[in-house]
């Protein structure tokens, strides 16, 4: 079910553009409402109760918001995966490729193998769930290094794209707060999954 | 004078490397330790307290995450600017031009007009400073919206280089809660100026 104050948000700031793409770059990913995003880490935590989580795992750049303020409710870190190779990074990296269906191209996300051990249970955390494919990568690193996927949290999931069956099939817990099932750049409507 | 909870953070977990390097990303920049962020934003909060901040700017990716724990204390949204264009950003921008030196490279960063009104009343927030190219790039987008800066919160600044010195040559408040003085990459001491 919705998160009532997300799906409100989104009716009254988000915007409908033509090829599916919902702009919410008022209050997630340009300019972010800090305060809502601590209620959106305390939804997740109330839904991921009961299950041990050691650190977050997310993507730059616009999911490291929301997940500090996960990482802040949790009590634990955060690691953000990084777009392409910095030269300060140094040691063995976990990688994994990621299609950008945004900006049309595949790029190289990165995460330091010290950062994720075999014995850390990790909550993935983004702000869009679209075809999955930079879950799908997150999933792929976590694997790599043996860790146990305790979840997936996730802002806002377009539920007409395939990223949600995609995960859930897996078996894997996913929790989007607001999973919108159609919208129509015409008039503007957003209708969300019940 | 730096903040004690930060400097023993940085002597214990960060690491000098050959050219004027200081790796922390087991804790600020790759892996975050978001409740050392929040005492960060609280110590920004008692160093600004008294000026009127309507919004936070940062850059992305690695300010994003201290930045939102400030606009958090502050009770104000974060903005970061984005590094060159992305195709779901709508509308007219700012834009600069930052030198980064350990990329190697020049790149454009963006803020929707929108975003900053003249009535803004601006703290820029950063991991780093070092020759402060990032903070002027962030300086030149804010007078370009005729915006008040109202100061520059940064984690670390490597007093040696030019940065801290230009910005406070211009008499914009600066808060570094750690500057290091002179950094040893044979032995790793780290001194921080008094």
């Amino acid at each position: 079910m919705g998160m009532k104050l997300l799906e409100d948000r989104i009716v009254r700031d988000g915007k409908v553009k033509p090829g599916d793409v919902l702009k919410v770059d008022s209050f997630i990913n340009h300019q972010m409402d800090v305060e809502l995003f601590t209620e959106m880490a305390k939804e997740w935590q109330r839904r991921f109760a009961g299950k041990t989580i050691t650190k977050i795992l997310t993507i730059e750049a616009s999911g490291i918001g929301i997940a500090c303020m996960a990482g802040q409710q949790f009590h634990v870190p955060v690691v953000f995966a990084k777009k392409a190779q910095s030269i300060n990074l140094e040691g063995e990296m976990y990688s994994a490729k990621i299609r950008s269906y945004t900006h049309q191209r595949v790029y190289d996300v990165i995460v330091a193998k010290k950062y994720i051990s075999p014995e850390d249970h990790i909550l993935i955390i983004d702000d869009f769930l679209a075809n999955g494919c930079a879950v799908e990568g997150l999933i792929d690193i976590i694997q790599s290094a043996g860790a146990a996927i305790e979840g997936v949290g996730i802002a806002i999931e377009k539920g007409f794209q395939r990223g949600g069956d995609m995960i859930r099939s897996r078996g894997i817990q996913l929790e989007s707060l607001a999973i919108v099932e159609s919208m129509d750049p015409e008039t503007g409507k957003i209708t969300f999954r019940e």
